[in-house]
C-alpha cells in the first residue's frame, strides 16, 4: 500500500520547534511535504496575501524530507502547496498544522494561523489537523505530544473526517501526572478582553502593546476549556460554514424589510 | 431617546470610497465613531497584532465625526476601540465595517477583513454588520448602496440581533435594472481555485502573484451566491462558534482512541 502523503505547515515559522517535532511523527506515518512560512505568523487568522507578492524557497531544515519556505500566511502555504507545489500530481491524504508555541482554544480559533492552515486543509476535501501545545514557554517541553500527535493522525488517516472536518487539537502542558485521555469538545464559551498598554517612543510618539485577559464563561464539561484544564487532550471538530442558521428563521419572521 | 452609538471600520482603510459612503448613511442614524486601519488590509481574514506594536492617530477625514486611524488590522481595530478609546465609556449599539469593494460572498467571508471586524464586534457581544458591494472596481458605483445599508441597520437597531450574530450583507452591482429586494440567505458551497502566477525580479529570483478562480459548486436558491446573481442583497447570520456538532456524535463512534 502506497503511503500517505502529509503536509506539514505551522504559523510559528518553519524554525520553530513545534514544527520540527510534528515533522519528526510523521516520518513515521507517510510521506512528509512541509510548506510552512518562513517567519512568525502567530494570531494571523485566515488572512490570505493579496495585493502583494509570494517569496518560496526550497528549505534545508529537515532531513530526508522535502520541504518549502514561503513568505506568506499559513492559508497561503496550504494554498501554494496543493496549486503550485503539487500542481497536477497526487494531493495530499492529510493537511497537519503545528505543533502550535501555546493555546488555540475556545475563541482563539478564529486568531489562529495553526487552525487557519488546517481549515484551508478542510476546504479543500482534505482531512486537516491543527496541532497546539497549551504552553507559552519558548522552553515548552513536547516530549509527551507525540504519542498523541500520532494516535490522531492514525486515526484521521484510517477513519477520515466527516467531509469539510478540520480538528483543532489542543494538548495539555507537561505536568508530573500523565495525561487522562483525549476527549471529543465543543468550542468553549470565552474570549479574551483586551486591554492596551500605552508608551511613547524615543520621539515621543504613542504606541500601544495589546494585551488581554482569556476570560471562560463556559460552566460545561463538554468542552475544550474543560478538557485541558482536566488534562485530557481535546478535539474540536471544526467547520468553515459559518451560517448561524437557526438565526435564519428569526429574520424571516421578525424582519419587515424583506422582499 | 438618546441616538445610538455605531462604531464604523473597514478593511479597504480609512482613505477608501466604501467606508465614506457607510459613513454618510451612519450619520442619518446615529452618533458616528470610526476607527480603521491607516492602509488597505484586504484579504486579512481575522488576523490580530500580535508581537508588534499598534499606532493610533486622530483622524479629520470625516466632517463632523470623530475618527481615528490605526496601524493594525480590522479585528485590532473593534478591540482597540472597545477596550482603549471607549474604556469605561459607553459601549457601540452596532458596529458596522465596510463597505467592501468587492464580494465577500460564500467562502471569502473566513478571508475577509471586513467579516473579521464585524465578527470581532458579535464576539464581544455587540450586533454586528459587514456591508460589502459586489464590484471589484475602483470606480464602483456606491449610489444604490445607501438605500439598503440605511434599512438593514435600521432593522437591526430596532429588532436587534441573536447574540453572537453578526450579518454578512453583500450587495450587488449596479445594473440597468433595480435591486429586486432583501433575501436572508445561508453561505453557499462555493470556493476559491487558485493559480500562481511565477514571475522574476529584476536579480533573476522568482517570485508568485496568487490569482484564482471563484467556483460555484451550490444549486440551491437559498444561499448568497445565488441571490446576487438574481439582483437580491444577500444577508447571511454568521457565528464564532466553528464547531461541527454534526460531527461530535461520528468522532465519539468511529474513534477507538478516545478515553
Amino acid at each position: 500500500m502506497q503511503k500517505p502523503l502529509i503536509l506539514v505547515t505551522n504559523d510559528d515559522g518553519i524554525t520553530s520547534r513545534g514544527i520540527l517535532s510534528l515533522v519528526n511523527v510523521m516520518k513515521e506515518l507517510g510521506e512528509v511535504l512541509v510548506v510552512a512560512p518562513n517567519s512568525p505568523q502567530s494570531g494571523m487568522g485566515h488572512a490570505i496575501t493579496v495585493g502583494d507578492t509570494l517569496r518560496l524557497n526550497e528549505s534545508f531544515l529537515f532531513e530526508g524530507v522535502k520541504a518549502y519556505e514561503c513568505s506568506g500566511t499559513p492559508a497561503d502555504c496550504v494554498k501554494i502547496a496543493r496549486h503550485h507545489i503539487l500542481k497536477g500530481q497526487r494531493q495530499p491524504d492529510v493537511v497537519v498544522s503545528g505543533i502550535n508555541h501555546g493555546s488555540n482554544t475556545s475563541i482563539s480559533v478564529l486568531y489562529s494561523g495553526t487552525m487557519s492552515a488546517a481549515i484551508e486543509g478542510a476546504i479543500e476535501g482534505t482531512p486537516a489537523i491543527g496541532f497546539s501545545l497549551c504552553d507559552y514557554s519558548h522552553k515548552a517541553d513536547f516530549s509527551h505530544t507525540s504519542e498523541f500527535v500520532k494516535k490522531i493522525t492514525k486515526q484521521v488517516l484510517e477513519k477520515e473526517l466527516p467531509k469539510g472536518t478540520a480538528l483543532n487539537v489542543n494538548i495539555p502542558p507537561k505536568r508530573n501526572e500523565p495525561i487522562k485521555g483525549i476527549r471529543i469538545c465543543r468550542q468553549a464559551n470565552a474570549k479574551w478582553v483586551e486591554d492596551f498598554d500605552k508608551r511613547y517612543d524615543p520621539n515621543g510618539r504613542s504606541y500601544f502593546w495589546m494585551t488581554g485577559n482569556f476570560v471562560n464563561f463556559d460552566k460545561g464539561e463538554d468542552n475544550d476549556e474543560w478538557a485541558i484544564a482536566n488534562n485530557y487532550v481535546s478535539v474540536v471538530p471544526c467547520q468553515f460554514d459559518l451560517t448561524a442558521h437557526q438565526a435564519i428563521p428569526f429574520l424571516n419572521e421578525e424582519w419587515y424589510i424583506l422582499g
